[in-house]
């Protein structure tokens, strides 16, 4: 793995001017150009076939003539200026074309070259060497081990492997940490009819980074939606800080980061080196970033595409949606009995139809149709074509609903008389554009837009339409989460609750419960009473100030009802006279604790931990086997907001126990949220001094949440 | 609701003739065909379009000529007889064309006139009539309300919307209870490059039901894949019983059931009328049916693909899969993560490669490539295409593997070179057809095989490519599930380990713990010991008896501990004497209970109920806030084998406190499984008499296993 590159290089806007030359330039020499390499033959083909508007120069020092052009013998050597060269040499020859290209006045690169980093410590070196010299010259390098890039919106595709034709240009910025899936995403974008702005294969990011480019794309007028397949986050802050951009700017993220299963992760490190992380921490960030998380290759791009078409110029409706709650207009039962099923999987609401919708709708269906969202227009449709836009038209007027589903398969083949099928389309693109909500249009099953089907489209001036039932319904999931995380992050954050002025400890080692919950309580967290007793009688003399029941316990031992270091529910002095001694055996020099004894209420486990790629998480958790068997945990990227918290609590699957199932009385989960917001805004404040903050139990009786024991670890 | 065609209408075998006379028709006419109708129009075209062999009689009263040609008054003036008639005459002149038909010798009719059941009391009593005469004088009737079927093998299209052109033939038979979707997946069917054998829309299934095609299908030749969409199951007894024939010929099941969702269940009962049933047991009952439960109309046609392909003629591994130990072989790093985390969601193993294949590997791959399985072949498969089937070649050969995935994308566009494509696809499908096991085709993403990939796929005899890798992954999933269900179902049921001869009891109300634990225990089912007492001298004797600590209890009360109906862990006659009193009056004149108090273990629950539709059925749990707060709770259809026990067991999110977690001991599951197979045993002797029979808990300690309660409901 080679650094990122630091900040010291220029800042963002060197780097920023670096990327759009890149990826803008007026011409292109092909370095190692040869008939005898597909890669050659592919780029020189791309340039051609999708009309590069300025020269390109083949170069290649054994021949005259290549792909049947004219080839230069080297760089210093071609009749005009080269913005960009797309270097193919071997390995063992990469950093002379750079010498000889800068010399040439060539300021970026693309090395579709491997035998890099990806092969060992021998390639590794090599390619620190050529990044040491891009650096020192100023250069901007994209790859090695990379295929290049696709700049549709420009019609630049210095690209190693054949582009599927036509190339549409679209809103879709595509960053792959992954050649070989290149290909596969174009096809499948194209076969949805949604096109692309700029396609990226990133290669061993030695240089350039995933996240340099998505900074580039949110700042590109041509991209709406920008996505991701991540294989791993090489800079976590800069990511992070990319995305908080894309956020505010309105440009969706969709990621397909791979790296779930064990086996990939294994996978991934054998592939290129890289770490993956903890697989649920990248679910928690990418939550608080807004970054749409997605599973397949499907829908990464569907997902994308009804993203790019929420935010589309010139529907009246564009932006965030205002909620879940969708309406839906299909022509069948049976498809809207699968929506319905699908709807609940991604927490979207089915609500009933306003009673004017019911009224309207009524009026205009068939008096057999049962009048009910999800909506049936029945098979009438095959009568009357119009059915389904006039009942589209009444619903996206209900204000119940928050988004219209319309499900319409696009033509597949020319039909016999084109002038049903054109107005019809033509009269649901004027209804959806203007639109008083988002109406989202989804074909039943995902088959391609046809080049048929993609003329009328065009013709009406229609939507994008998403690919069948299962994947549209979770890019509509996915767009309610994104304009969720979007209205999350356009709320100012109140300042903390927590301490004012908080004196930041110089700890070291392990802050066991005597010290750690003296802390914790002095930064105003509700903290279980506690006095230490060095004999008997100190004991008994606490435990009269505190009232029985109570405890006696060892501080500080980890499994202290294990090792007898744990006395509980003491109800006079004889008790705690009777079990000092054994205690303050176990205890081994260290202190003795008396406690008030606790019964009743629900155990929490509440812990900051540090993971090494994304800083201080907040786990939060039900204690006992919640934790233990059923790895039931909700984690959030610190910061917290006491909003987050509940959120976090409500995401826990024994939830229902704070809601008083079994008996206990319910928790006041707002109230609860506060203190942990305070215990996790105590931990952010001790900063990078902290490798782990750790409150267990947090013992929640109604509305009072108190710290019964707490472990504080430092970094050393 | 119309009542089904019980067994009394001329038994299976009639039934399956009057199928395949109604599925076969040598001249069809169609009644009620007009141009004013869509219906008409597209029945007409299906039936010339795909040349229906046939004559095919058009039938008007009102007009000389009809789509074209030539029309008749009535079927009683037809110039030649007719195998079946198309119905599409107004809702209250059915009838008449029933009588009409049956006078001049029609015996199949397709009823696609709506009006009938769906619409309401008055439509239901239409529907009775007209199916009381089609029973009374033996006509085979399809529908009403339903859009025909398409009996692509046979090239017979009597089907009321178009067809999508070209019509493929092939191995998967299509039941719908939804005409909408029939489009859909036929034009998605075709997309994947798959062919049906018969496709039906069932409309209403006054007459012939879901249940009644899937027979016809499990004997149909042509039918290799039988693919379902459900709304409800309407005669669950002949659908077991249909499925048990399906798996047992070696004819897998798949199918999308909709009503997961509460909103699908109320969606569902609207537009048919249906009950759909619980939707867990549903899931239950079709695992042990061997039907593949699938969730969307892509996993309901990719699924039967592959499961078609796995028992296509000319493979030398065709056939059931022999575990879940996947081997991959791809082109791409990225791919092949995305297919590990896919596999694990799927429940498939990834095993390493053995020692033989990765050298054999080695020896052939580049040397940078990284030998593991998922196999990456490297994009140097630019430059030797030959690289992914040579690899695909070793791979097939590991005999630690079940399955081997080969991810190729088939041709989209035509290739200015076909040479090389074309030798690539023959020298794969000959090495597919020969190899020693199952291979599947997975494509990237799920992108139509368009009508140039078709042609090349055909010329090179090339297998099924399955849509993307994550709907591929499913249905290897899918295989591997319906497999093990074929094996299980293929291996002869041991004997119940229950009582050897039950005296069916005449029970009726409700047995308490007293009455229902003595039978348990006379069962042979281990019983917690219990002694009735009626004074406080009677309880001390038995608990001397028993030993302390016991518990006093009143017996049969739903909710001991909240009234004071119980009282544990009395450590001596003291105890027991003061506890007698209270629990006594709360017991209000029913028997106390003296038992030994048991402390620690797991404690279950084992009930077994009765499903309306599907009869009684096993339910497993983990006491306390599994069952209570995570309705964490595994079912099985009666009978069940210790192993399916031990399966059941293992499904539950809480297994790992079974397996000894939060220091318990371990459960001996197939101990635990010994006992509870009995209860259920038992149960299933009760036969119909029983409503419920439950024990909880059932105390588990190590390889002991005892019901400390339990309840017995009568049916009344």
């Amino acid at each position: 793995m080679n650094p990122p590159l630091g900040h010291d290089d220029g800042g963002m806007t060197g780097r920023q001017a670096g990327l759009r030359a890149l990826f803008n330039p007026r011409s292109i020499a092909l370095v190692g150009a040869t008939d005898k390499s597909g890669w050659s033959v592919a780029t020189h083909a791309n340039l051609r076939v999708h009309e590069f508007g300025g020269p390109v120069y083949l170069v290649n020092p054994h021949t005259e003539v290549v792909h049947g052009e004219r080839a230069h013998r080297s760089l210093s050597e071609l009749p005009g200026p080269v913005d960009l060269a797309y270097v193919m040499v071997p390995t063992a020859a990469v950093l002379d074309v750079l010498r000889a290209g800068a010399d040439a006045g060539i300021r970026a690169f693309v090395i579709l070259t491997a035998g890099f980093g990806e092969t060992g410590p021998e390639g590794a070196r090599r390619e620190a060497e050529i990044i040491a010299f891009a650096r020192d010259r100023g250069l901007t390098v994209l790859g090695p081990n990379g295929n290049g890039y696709i700049n549709a919106a420009a019609g630049i595709t210095p690209y190693g492997l054949p582009i599927p034709v036509p190339l549409l240009r679209g809103p879709v910025g595509v960053v792959l940490q992954s050649g070989g899936l290149a290909s596969a995403v174009l096809s499948f974008a194209q076969a949805r009819n949604l096109g692309i702005s700029l396609l990226v294969s990133m290669g061993n990011e030695s240089m350039l980074s995933v996240t340099d480019v998505v900074g580039h794309l949110v700042d590109d007028p041509a991209t709406r939606v920008i996505a991701l397949f991540l294989e791993s986050v090489r800079q976590p802050a800069e990511f992070a800080a990319a995305a908080r951009r894309a956020l505010a700017a309105g440009k969706p993220i969709v990621a397909l980061k791979v790296g779930r299963s064990d086996t990939a992760q294994h996978t991934a490190q054998a592939h290129t080196g890289a770490l993956t992380g903890d697989d649920a921490v990248i679910d928690s960030v990418f939550r608080r970033l807004g970054v749409i998380r997605v599973r397949s290759l499907e829908d990464l791009i569907i997902t994308s595409g009804v993203l790019a078409e929420l935010t589309r110029d010139g529907v009246t409706a564009a932006g965030p949606l205002a909620g879940n709650r969708l309406g839906v207009v299909t022509p069948s039962g049976g498809a809207s009995e699968i929506i319905a099923d699908r709807a609940e999987d991604e927490g979207l609401a089915l609500p009933p139809f306003a009673p004017a919708t019911t009224a309207a709708l009524k009026a205009m269906l068939p008096a057999f149709a049962d009048v009910a969202n999800p909506l049936d227009v029945t098979g009438y449709v095959v009568v009357d074509r119009t059915l389904l836009g006039r009942a589209l038209e009444i619903v996206v007027t209900d204000p119940g609903l928050d988004v219209v589903l319309l499900l319409a398969d696009p033509v597949r083949d020319e039909p016999a008389d084109p002038a049903l099928p054109r107005a019809v389309l033509a009269a649901n693109a004027g209804r959806i554009a203007v639109a008083p909500k988002p109406v989202v249009v989804v074909s039943n099953a995902l088959t391609d837009v046809t080049p048929v089907g993609r003329r009328y489209l065009a013709e009406a001036g229609y939507p994008h339409v998403a690919g069948g039932i299962e994947h549209g319904l979770t890019a509509i999931g996915a767009a309610v989460r994104w304009s969720r995380a979007r209205a999350a992050a356009a709320e100012p954050t109140p300042p903390p609750a927590g301490p004012g002025a908080l004196r930041r400890p110089e700890g070291t080692g392990i802050w066991a419960e005597d010290r750690a919950a003296a802390f914790l309580a002095g930064c105003g967290v509700p903290v279980v009473p506690s006095r230490p007793a060095g004999d008997e009688a100190a004991a008994v003399a606490a435990a009269d100030e505190l009232g029985y029941p109570v405890v006696v316990k060892a501080a500080g031992l980890a499994h202290k009802s294990d090792t007898g270091g744990v006395r509980l529910g003491l109800g006079d002095a004889v008790a705690v006279r009777a079990a000092f001694g054994p205690v303050h055996a176990v205890a081994a020099g260290g202190p003795v604790l008396i406690q008030p004894y606790r019964t009743g209420g629900i155990e929490l486990i509440c812990g900051i931990v540090r993971d090494p790629a994304w800083g201080l998480m907040l786990a939060v958790g039900l204690g006992g086997i919640w934790v233990e068997v059923l790895r039931d945990v909700a984690l959030r990227p610190l910061p917290v907001s006491p909003d987050e918290v509940i959120g976090a609590l409500e995401e826990l699957r024994g939830r229902a126990v704070l809601h008083g199932a079994r008996g206990a009385p319910p928790a006041d989960l707002a109230a609860v949220a506060e203190v942990i917001t305070r215990i996790a805004t105590v931990a952010a404040l001790l900063g990078d001094r902290l490798e782990s903050l750790e409150v267990n139990p947090l013992l929640v009786r109604g509305d009072q949440a108190e710290a019964l024991d707490a472990l504080i670890t430092w970094r050393s």
